[in-house]
């Protein structure tokens, strides 16, 4: 399976938001993201998408400033 | 291999902008994304994301309005 665990990049750290992240889609007021697991769970994370490793399986997020 | 195919949804219609994408990056200035796939290929995006779907291999950009 393809999906990836995404986390939130502070202080120079990676704190896990969440595993196994399938699907990502904007907010609509554009504040965030929502993402979703293979599971169904569902998270909205305020900030912007810092980068992307499919290989990897790596979403990093950070704060919008 | 995880990668994703990336497309420029336009009028409805997916338009392929590049294949086996492994790494997404914001532009600096936030006007799109930095592609790059697993050849090395590299693409300039201006849009933003309306979708992923990583099981499905998907990145779907749209322009900004």
């Amino acid at each position: 399976m393809c999906e990836a665990n995404a986390y939130m990049v502070k202080d120079g750290k990676e704190e896990l938001l969440m595993e196994a992240v399938d699907l990502i889609e904007p907010e609509d007021n554009n504040s965030g993201y929502r993402i979703m697991s293979i599971f169904g769970e569902q998270k909205i994370i305020k900030g912007r998408i810092k980068s992307m490793n499919l290989v990897s399986h790596k979403i990093l997020f950070e704060k919008t400033v």
